[in-house]
């Protein structure tokens, strides 16, 4: 036997107990007659103290040979404390050792195990396994694993059946870009990797499972933009002889009760706001709405005058800055120069102080008076104190632009609580989006993706007008699920391939077991999918991913811990009918 | 809302409700004046009826445009059913339909939606969404579930955390073959599926997170042999800081929750024999004790006559078959003949009759007398009535053809109970196994178990007679967990590697990120991994894995539903640096 406790677990009333602990050693100091040693494991840290009169000075001696992250078991007596730590559970106690095992060395690890460590990100990916030994790291970790057996608690209690889908499936040409695989016994064939099981559980509604869900990889061959892994987590789920209502009742659910069991958090009834609603008030498909600061459109109170830029822009919209008119004119220089950088791409911002005497004090006082301005504030909701930020331009590219300068005041001001929980059911999204390059309308959700009843014939006509049965749920500005009401029916579903491009022959070969089996009696059905790795993280009070991922992969899609991805041998590309061919 | 109740949920209380049912149309009986509709969803059958009387006629002949697996929902009242029907939950009660929506049609299913169905297995698999509608696949589907729940909920209240390892990881030529994943964004390189999380959660000991478990899918691109697929599921385990008493406790406890949990059979201790003791009883590493019939080794009764055969024999051993005194002539005929077919391989078979008197009559009278097969039946264990049938030849072979014929006659004689478990642990396994090819050593389990305590000389001397700290957990004759203590020392490792003909070179070539691992502290551990396809099948009292997953493959690794593998794009094949390159 290993331990008899763990290093996380002695207390007070152990007292005068023979215990063995087994665990790494995270810091000695040695004061010459006595030593103390902190040995810790998954669960704590416990102070040994080796001592030559209390013990044996052989003892102290041995102890005095180990180092950092060298593996022991002791055995000894639980003694309390002289002087204790209240800042550690185990704090009141200490275990006097009685006899030391070496149960391994360590070399010296390459950056400190501490929560602040001296390791950059790089060198803590090649030692991840050093890394996880970090609390941080491996409370992420445990804390990620509590998520998922929550879920699947729920969902179980629920009626829903997880059902694992194949990994190994057909490529198809739509959407994201397919991780291949080759296969040996099928000469010349691939399988794909799934970037969704959306096909496969479809396909178990038509087959009559009416409540699935499965926490599953699926993969994305994308360019990886920061914080995008090629394999990531999804909690997908559907369910059959649901309209949109059933579904947002049922998430909503789970959401509430992850927020209640995880975060301690009781959220009675989630707001629900129209995709056009969204982006009118916020710019952004996914608003962050723990914190105010929405758009007031200026249009109809600021293209009455000589000013040129705003008369001419599609769109002139304004965000009042909370106790904004305390920065300083170089302050507000820089905000200018923040929402012109070419990743926000604004030509120029409009600012008007709102001063504590109720005066106004604008950039843009050449062209309009004190009543103009009064108008502004009304509009954006800025009272004294505040600071109005001013873009102009097309609608949809200033939305943007100014949703990202609100996100980037509100970091700045503090007002994105890591805390604080604020989910929202954004719904009635668009059916397709325009494909600015090719000009055509291609489905913004999926192809199976349910028009709002009523609304098919807008197609021939206003296709970017249709509506859709489908929603994401959005929480703390993150999108963290996003779903839709399927098409069940043939025939909407063959208008829906015509109008995404589709003949019916492509339709065929692409989604031809899917049509077959919408053929034979397939219900209503609709569902959802969670991003895992960003529910947790968001959970967790944090945005990064990676930090909730075991074994993450870098920006460039590699392993840097196992040096993968690594050349294969040509033995074994022989075998796969394979050459390798690389054109540059 | 499409539905008030499921179709497995109404009864005798539920009467004069009115109530709304969604589902598939199962059946139709049509009397004239009334008719019947069986209506189906997953969780049972509810009866409908349509009566010209009580409703209209209208209705009526609405409902005879029905047609078999069509999708209607209706609305209508409950009603106490004229002639009941005791066989199903609904029975008592049927529904008087007021209302009659259409929500999808069906051509008609190319096999019946029964349990005995009329689809043979290649046509169910593929139209598996309609397979999936019959009872027993479902219900299958559901065990599954129900059973990974039972998994989680056991080892996540007993500490363990659930940890997600990556599936893009890294090729390594030892073991089973890999399916690889080229990779696009670094040119020529390729990612392998895991075969199994293996040295990941042997990281994840060494990053400090002393109780692991994944439900995880694996993958082998092997010739499949039947029953086997490419991709698979295993519950993999990993514990640290205990010896293997402390992982055979621990997954005893699971697999007893488990029996108790899904099938409320209690087993409080499970035996355990080793693999030497298994090879010589049952001729077998994992024998089915549900049923006696062990070996008698009979050289030192059969080897002291003429009869050569025996004589030149390395082992001679029999196995008495309870009743086997009933069989003809002829049928012991066949019985030889089955042991002579090529998969078996015996030469010939020798048998002895133990009449009722207690008299023998043996094919090998001419070299043994009454007393000589006294002895047999003595060391056999065989009783009047009996019939002990003996092969000889070299051992390992004997034994296992021996053991071919015990499982055989076990399952002719019902002797192998499906609702009957009887768990075993084999232990002490060989460390080395001899490839009769190459005559090399090469792992059994993998290059990381750890030899028992106190052999690691023997390598040099005796390689065959190491014995590990390895063992398999034994359910009803199948192997469906296995595991070892790993090697947490380097310097053993090395020694490891040596002997398995690894240069330190191609050692760290393949394995260095583990080997460098264990530089830094890394603790003594172990784990085990259960094939939950397996798992499950046996718990549900069947042993073919294919019926109990959603999806499965084919022999030839082909989904034949979604036609997968499938050739994939010029461009796409471009985009990966890959030319196909048939050499046939």
């Amino acid at each position: 036997m290993y331990r008899s406790h763990t290093c996380g677990e002695l207390r007070e009333s152990d007292v005068n107990k023979k215990v063995i602990l087994s665990g790494w050693v995270h810091k000695i100091r040695d004061k010459g007659f006595v030593a103390w040693v902190d040995l810790r494991d998954r669960y704590g840290i416990t102070q040994l103290v080796f001592d030559e009169d209390r013990t044996s000075t052989k003892l102290l001696e041995q102890a005095r040979t180990l180092g950092r992250e060298f593996v022991v078991q002791v055995k000894g007596e639980v003694i309390e404390r002289a002087s204790k730590n209240p800042n550690i559970p185990t704090g009141n106690i200490e275990v006097l050792v009685e006899e030391l095992t070496l149960l391994n060395s360590s070399k010296t690890p390459p950056f400190t195990i501490e929560n602040e460590t001296d390791g950059g990100e790089d060198l803590r990916m090649k030692y991840r396994y050093l890394d996880i030994r970090r609390n941080l790291v491996k409370d992420n970790l445990i804390f990620r694993s509590k998520v998922a057996m929550a879920v699947r608690k729920y969902l179980s209690e629920q009626g829903f059946i997880e059902v694992e889908t194949p990994y190994l499936i057909k490529s198809t040409p739509e959407g994201a870009r397919d991780f291949v695989v080759p296969s040996r016994m099928n000469e010349g064939q691939f399988y794909a990797l799934p970037q969704s099981p959306q096909t496969f559980k479809q396909l178990l509604m038509v087959g009559g499972l009416d409540k699935y869900f499965q926490i599953v990889k699926c993969f994305r061959d994308e360019d990886l933009r920061a914080d995008r892994q090629p394999e990531f987590t999804q909690i997908d789920c559907e369910m059959a002889f649901v309209e949109q209502e059933d579904i947002l009742n049922a998430f909503e659910g789970l959401t509430t009760f992850l927020l209640k069991e995880i975060k301690g958090v009781e959220i009675d009834k989630f707001p629900r706001m129209t995709f056009d609603d969204a982006m009118k008030r916020y710019g952004n498909d996914k608003p962050d709405i723990r914190f105010g600061m929405e758009f007031g459109e200026l249009n109809e109170v600021a293209q009455h005058k000589d000013f040129n830029v705003f008369n001419s822009a599609e769109l002139v919209v304004g965000i009042a800055i909370p106790g904004g008119n305390s920065y300083t004119r170089k302050e507000i220089d820089k905000l200018t120069d923040w929402v012109k950088r070419p990743q926000i791409g604004a030509k120029g911002m409009v600012y008007v102080r709102c001063n504590e005497d109720g005066t106004f004090k604008s950039s843009v006082d050449k062209f309009y008076d004190q009543e103009d301005l009064a108008k502004w504030a009304n509009v954006t909701g800025a009272t004294a104190g505040d600071l109005i930020c001013v873009l102009s331009g097309e609608a949809h590219k200033t939305r943007t632009q100014l949703s990202a300068l609100r996100m980037e005041l509100a970091e700045r001001l503090g007002l994105r609580k890591p805390d604080e929980f604020a989910p929202l059911w954004v719904i009635d999204f668009p059916l397709l989006e325009l494909d600015e390059e090719t000009g055509n309308y291609h489905a913004m959700h999926h192809p199976f993706t349910s028009p709002k009843p009523g609304q098919l014939e807008l197609l021939e006509t206003d296709p970017g007008a249709v509506r859709a049965n489908a929603y994401d749920l959005v929480l703390n500005g993150n999108e963290i699920g996003g779903g839709s009401i399927r098409i069940h029916d043939k025939e909407v579903q063959s208008v829906m391939f015509k109008h995404l491009g589709f003949t019916p022959e492509e339709a065929k070969a692409q989604f031809g077991f899917l049509i077959d089996a919408f053929q034979y009696g397939a219900p209503p059905h609709g569902g959802i999918a969670f991003g895992l790795d960003r529910l947790v993280a968001i959970l967790g009070g944090q945005e990064t991913i990676r930090d909730f991922i075991a074994f993450p992969k870098n920006n460039s899609g590699r392993d840097v811990m196992i040096d993968a991805p690594a050349p294969i041998d040509e033995a074994q590309l022989k075998e796969l009918n394979l050459k390798v061919d690389i054109r540059s």
